[in-house]
């Protein structure tokens, strides 16, 4: 990578075109609106309900357009991906939908229910031993020399990043100027792509970046213009356990990400318990990242237009009983 | 009341003026679908999702029907309910929104939760002890004597009715066409309302009710042509533990209803897993109801367009945690 694209490896351009490729194919999800979540936080807020996507998460939208992007030769050849949470499902999917083979690389005691849905996408899983101290990135290299196959990383790639902000494009194009736009943070590309739809879309809106509190990587990273990691940061929000952000979401979240927040746990299952038992929406803990951001974030949003990405709705009902219990 | 309304105490013109005065005051709700649920069925099904009505369930829309057509001096007088239920909240906003004094009558022992959400919609709430076999209907009819308020039944009143049937007029407006129209069946204000939509504007439509097994009242009511009562019936459906149907649903039923199936706790624990974990969709046991009846029923829907009412969404995460454990 050259110093020009790990300035600005991904413009609005990419956005745009990914929002060609995924129409007709992603769901234009609905924007939902709360008069009690509005009386409760002073502003008024649009929920952009990425939890309705196809497979059940924003992930689709990169995921497809990668995929959508490869050249005959790499589609025969098919992707390799390594995840056991809606990244898998996402390439999964896409891969299905494009006649494109692809095998996900999982932990060996990944959850049974994951397994099935990733299987049901019609994708080939490998397990890797986490307890032999077998890296899955090894795993994953392995496959992809073998087969040919292509690496679809679940945030550090630019087709990627272009595809998820599409959703924060179509919540401005439905909702009109924002003064707000809070996204839910794990390795930043769901962020980056939406503040690269901000950039030009809603130029006058701060975009916030929420993060868990135990994995602050990314609050420390742009406070300090420094790449900062945390190591198996425990958390709720299992999408949002990455150490790190990556060589090409890192420039972008400091060029266009005006501030990152952090919650805590406790922050996160009240978020949820308002989305689910007031505004009736299943949203996974990493999804709920934004809302409570806006609810327990330091930042003053009274009276101000805000948008919020729910990012994802993937949960399993039996381990969500004990958060709730 | 006389045999002539005995006959037909509502029709269809009553559905239209009840449209009229929601307008813009009830959410006119979305409509979902789901590939899976399609799939799973093997029908073509469309959601009408009244667990995103105000007050979280279709019961606004009657209460605030019936309370909208008070005059001036009925209005000054006030309305009283009995309910621990979506009802209460349903006739405490809607009196909260016209400014008419409302107040609920609910048991002694009612859960914190509802009585709370009553009164913050500005109801003043008696409560009435049933340890000490104190009729709630004896209660509310001193309230009513006393302050000369109306008495707003729950399902029995022909305003409520049609306010009820607007949820199936939009359904059918906006998806065209259905072969089936599957509704949650408690006292039937809902089911006979939405029968009446049905009957002028998708008349091939076949309406089937949906009602616990435990209380088949309206099951046996509609095959015996006879009104039937079922005592205390235990099931999660807390919407549906009416022990009959009314004196004007009743003939509705007969008329303008073609089947009601049964469904068990387990099969509506299923459907509600389906409506949350897939569909991402809150909806109460109540509101799963006409779900599970397409799912688990004895109807052979393969192949049919399938209108399905999510009557409501009101639930208390931490008892529905024991539900899905």
């Amino acid at each position: 990578m050259n110093d020009a694209t790990t300035a600005v490896a991904v413009d609005y351009g990419d956005v745009e075109a990914a929002a060609s490729r995924l129409e007709g194919v992603a769901h234009r999800t609905p924007v939902a609106t709360s008069r009690q979540f509005d009386a409760l936080a002073g502003c008024t807020a649009f929920f952009k309900c990425e939890n309705l996507q196809r497979m059940g998460a924003f992930k689709f939208r990169g995921a497809y357009n990668a995929l959508s992007r490869l050249d005959p030769a790499q589609r025969a050849a098919g992707v390799v991906a390594f995840s056991s949470g809606n990244h898998a499902q996402a390439v999964a999917l896409a891969g299905s939908l494009l006649g494109i083979p692809a095998t996900i690389v999982m932990p060996a005691d990944a959850p049974a229910v994951k397994v099935a849905a990733t299987r049901g996408y019609g994708a080939e899983v490998v397990f890797y031993d986490r307890a032999a101290g077998q890296g899955r990135e090894e795993v994953a290299g392995r496959i992809s020399r073998e087969k040919g196959a292509t690496l679809i990383p679940p945030f550090d790639h630019r087709d990627v990043i272009a595809g998820q902000g599409t959703a924060a494009k179509e919540l401005i194009e439905d909702v009109g100027p924002l003064d707000y736009l809070f996204v839910s943070c794990g390795g930043a590309g769901l962020l980056s792509g939406s503040a690269l739809a901000a950039s030009r879309l809603a130029p006058a809106a701060r975009v916030v970046g929420v993060e868990p509190a135990a994995g602050d990587d990314a609050a420390r990273s742009l406070r300090t213009r420094t790449l900062q990691h945390v190591d198996n940061p425990v958390t709720i929000a299992d999408g949002a356990r990455t150490e790190s952000l990556g060589a090409l979401t890192f420039p972008l979240v400091l060029r266009y990400v005006h501030d990152i927040v952090t919650v805590t746990d406790p922050q996160l299952v009240e978020a949820m318990r308002f989305l689910w038992e007031r505004m009736k929406l299943v949203v996974e803990p990493t999804g709920a990242l934004a809302t409570a951001g806006v609810l327990s974030g330091p930042i003053d949003v009274r009276a101000r237009r805000v948008g919020i990405v729910l990012s994802g709705g993937n949960v399993d009902l039996k381990a969500m009983a004990t958060l709730f219990a």
